[in-house]
């Protein structure tokens, strides 16, 4: 079994559809032949029904399917008709409708074709500062988000530089071009604007108060949706990581965003801003300022002011996407602000897509803490680029995969999405499916077993964030550090420390407060002890750390085993292990970095006599 | 006092003379009639003797000055009678010449323009991949050079990348009109070369004892000759960091440096081989490889195979160009090679040419353990660029001046050598001169104190190579490991460690390998001791490196003090006063930055109960 090119989930259905094909209903009655025509199906009836939006209906009656949708409801109701056939399972039926209507994509995309944290190769539509994209590809990638509901795509990175300014100025024409091609598959477009474009354009100042900048957003608003009259809105870091923004006119960030949103609001536009504001340049001496707080300390005072068009965007944890964070306190407490939650799909500290790191079991935990009524919407930051495998390892677009799913449903059962993508990528036997999604399933917890333990995080690289440097951010500017000394590790953010778990509801903030009920992979997320504390199980917190990081490892052998043994087509096969012996050698060298650095500070053995390096 | 563009220690003679002045002594009969006219001196009386090549003489008699010399022994002389004269020194009677006949200058600059190391700007000579230069600007760069007797100047960098290769091939033109420019100042050229460069040619090897690669060097060194018949010779870094070399074919550095010499000796060119090979891919847990051993333990066995006109180029400690290291065994050990000694202008290590950092007392130091005469050539690496001030620091150019003075004269006084100058560089009154060679004699051993206590080293940022980062080195592939704990710190580096200590002689390793009496400035350098060692004084290890720390921001504090009371010239004066200022903020936080790691580690206090952050 052999693939030349891998495309993702839905190659059993051939080439995915010329981009020309029209609207996404349009789209719903091509794909739909393909799929049928792939499974030996017979061609469901279908109807179109105007004002049904994103919803379908699936019914059968009379041996017969039929699938009623509105546009693109109808292109989600064949996709999901013919998904579920081709893994064997019964057509859904009932009306379907998604549970966030907002299902971004954010592409961190930069107009010279380099794409910041990707480790996928290179943007699929930039290059040389223009774009530039192969139609076949863009074609096979529409149809892939489209066949699980992602519907909005920001084309380029938040940090908008170099100039990124000009998609939304001289490049519209270029950008509209790809509108269309991602339009029939129900993707609209977004792009991350500049706060302070209008200083490129004469102007004396970005002030959102002053008229003259106001009304300069409004009238390329008014150009964007002219160009592309189904665009979905911008997308905004302001503030943040030297990014302008309203605090240097003394403006809140509900001045800044409204002035947005009220340019866009014409058009039934959206006004993303992310809530990503902290001190980058903290001095390490400084114990008070506590990087987790910021989200919660800057945007808490704003809610309630923000306008009804602006998704205020929040990352899942207070930090930057760590392996083990609680939810951010700010997804929790703005209670009178549209949130939209955002998750990471590249795995800017997960591995890089070389080690294995499936992320629907990690959004399954998340909604224990945070129920998913409480946002709007949802974001991922895009694992996706230019190699023939557009997510850097194949089994990376597991995590494109389940995303989408989740954004439709975020009670949706992880195992079994991560089965349904298995099915529709891999024609595996039985048991060899199930030992890929138990190793799917395991493979975050395994991640998190051999590098940073117990919620301490940062123990990476510094800028390259794959690898283990325990003190690499340890004295630098960005507000993360352990504090690790001969006796203890970790940071008390308790009420007798830094007080940011009070940021939580009452229960919550009893819950991590107390070591006695913190959730044990938290616990130095929230205090610091002493490496002789013991564990609920008796261990100490030292010899867990050890335990932990050998245990990790031996995981990891084990998974490659299982790897071996799958009878996988290529490219993926071989791709797939290459990768693992990365990962093999990224684990092995994470458990003997951290065990040493440990043992060095604590001067305690194993308990079990295993090798810890001098 | 005002000066519009810094141009070095000899601005006082007015604009450098045209590089197409002809030969040095020509040039040597303009610079007199330049310096003479400043200082208001008659002329001397000028005899050109040839066959004295680089020797001169000054003589007076019946009140006349009197210069004899060589071509270029008349430019020294001239340049030796005006320095003097314009220091209000008596001229330099007596025959002179210079100790080293080969007096380098290496710079590091790419074919891109950038400067690897470099931080005074761009490439003087390179620029998108060709030779492009201001003619002006290398004949006051040609006059500095030609004024302390620098008179070689490999062009490009060691690591020949990136299309540098062209430098002896297409581009020879241009590199002889480069050659002509400083040509008049008796500097000549030479470029560094790709050991494999025979393989972009269609050679299907580069293996020295191949008959067609000796034959393809051959040919390529006529041609460079035919084009600059004073050509110096080929600089080599080969199996160092990435670089080709012999050891890809199992052949020796002598066969391969032969090899190469063989093709440059009938030219009387030189043949520079750099000795720094060592693993630059070592694992961590490796104790058995020590770094600094790596070149004694590769060269020493080929001690008296190198051919007379090959030049091993050895660094002058067994590390690379750190702050404290005991010289490289190599350099004394091989009695049966010619060796060139390799210093560092570029302050990679020393403060990137923001703090201060006078290498001359460095240099005086050197020649206590290292007998001048163990050596026959020397090489700096350069600290040049394209900015106004040439060396980034207008002090730093008086490393620049220093080094010229030690090539010519091992055994320069430091302190006289800075004095000249600064009386040359600056019209102080004579107590802010003073003070101000006070502050450059010390700078070192401040800079010292406050960074890697005790020959340690490698406390440094990855990569950047500025500012603290105790463990950034610790755990990479580099071979730098100091492996502190809770109790010790330190590499065992005699007998009964690693062994290092056995490659010097006997008087050396026995005074080296005794706690009691090697000199406590590398005590970490050759031992791991535990933080309550006494020093002598009676400190412990641990209260010393505090106090070292806490000393040596208080010696910038008061060197701050010093540079404000001097009326230097501007913009030397506010260009100083702005890279003290970095330099205070980076001493604070090297002191507070190894100060805590140490507090973490040991978990002392301070004797003196002086703040150490947590």
């Amino acid at each position: 079994m052999k693939r030349e090119k891998w495309r993702g989930w839905l190659t059993r259905f051939g080439e995915a559809p010329s981009a020309e094909a029209g609207s996404p209903s349009d789209m719903a009655l091509l794909e739909l032949a393909n799929g049928c025509a792939a499974l030996g199906l017979s061609v469901p009836e279908t109807r179109l029904c105007p004002g049904w939006g994103e919803d379908f209906e699936i019914s059968l009656s009379d041996c017969r399917v039929r699938i009623a949708g509105g546009d693109p409801g109808l292109l989600y109701g064949a996709y999901a008709y013919l998904t579920a056939m081709a893994c064997g399972e019964a057509p859904p039926a009932g009306r379907r409708h998604p549970y966030y209507p907002l299902r971004m994509l954010d592409c961190w995309d930069n107009l010279d074709g380099s794409v910041e944290r990707g480790y996928s190769g290179r943007s699929l539509w930039f290059e040389g500062g223009a774009l530039r994209w192969d139609p076949a590809r863009i074609a096979t990638l529409g149809r892939l988000l489209g066949s699980v509901g992602v519907n909005a795509l920001c084309v380029n990175n938040v940090n908008v530089r170099d100039g990124a300014q000009a998609l939304i100025e001289e490049l519209l024409p270029e950008l509209a071009r790809l509108a269309e091609a991602f339009r029939p598959f129900g993707v609209r477009l977004m792009a991350s604007v500049d706060f302070s474009q209008p200083l490129m354009h004469g102007l004396p100042t970005a002030d959102p108060l002053d008229p003259d900048v106001a009304a300069w957003w409004r009238v390329r608003a008014d150009a964007v949706w002219a160009a592309i009259p189904d665009f979905a809105g911008f997308v905004v870091k302001a503030d943040s990581e030297h990014r302008p923004g309203p605090f240097t006119y003394g403006r809140t960030h509900a001045e800044g965003a409204n002035m947005l949103a009220r340019a866009v609001a014409p058009h039934g536009g959206k006004l993303v801003w992310r809530a990503f504001v902290y001190d980058c340049a903290q001095d390490w001496r400084d114990h008070s300022t506590d990087r987790p707080k910021a989200a919660y300390d800057t945007y808490m005072p704003l809610d309630g002011q923000f306008d009804d068009n602006v998704l205020l965007q929040v990352k899942h944890g207070p930090y930057d996407f760590q392996v083990r964070e609680p939810v951010s306190p700010a997804l929790l407490g703005m209670r009178d602000t549209a949130l939209a939650l955002e998750v990471q799909l590249a795995q800017e500290y997960t591995g890089h897509q070389i080690d294995l790191y499936a992320m629907p079991p990690m959004w399954a935990e998340l909604r224990e803490t945070l129920p998913p009524e409480n946002v709007r919407a949802v974001a991922a930051v895009s694992n996706l680029g230019r190699d023939d495998c557009m997510t850097g390892h194949p089994f990376a677009a597991a995590n494109l995969f389940g995303y989408g799913r989740f954004a439709w449903d975020p009670m949706s059962d992880p195992r079994r999405v991560l089965v349904q993508w298995a099915k529709l990528t891999y024609a595996l036997p039985e048991a060899q499916r199930d030992a890929l999604v138990d190793m799917l399933m395991d493979s975050r917890a395994v991640y998190e077993k051999y590098t940073a333990p117990l919620g301490l995080n940062w123990m990476v690289r510094p800028g390259v964030h794959y690898g283990p440097s325990p003190e690499g951010y340890e004295y630098d500017l960005w507000g993360t550090y352990h504090r690790a000394d001969r006796n203890a590790v970790g940071i008390d953010r308790t009420a007798a420390g830094t007080g940011y778990v009070c940021q939580y509801p009452d229960a919550l903030r009893d819950l991590y407060a107390d070591t006695d009920t913190c959730p044990e992979k938290l616990l130095l997320f929230f205090h610091r002890l002493p490496y002789d504390f013991r564990m609920r199980d008796g261990r100490t917190l030292i010899q867990r750390i050890y335990d932990d990081h050998f245990e990790g490892v031996e995981q990891v052998e084990r998974m490659a085993e299982t790897l071996a043994s799958l009878d996988l087509p290529e490219p993926d096969r071989t791709e797939a292990l290459r990768r693992m012996d990365m990962q093999l050698a990224n684990a092995r060298e994470w458990r003997d970095v951290i065990n040493t650095y440990f043992h060095r500070l604590s001067g305690v053995e194993d308990a079990r006599g295993r090798k810890i390096y001098q």
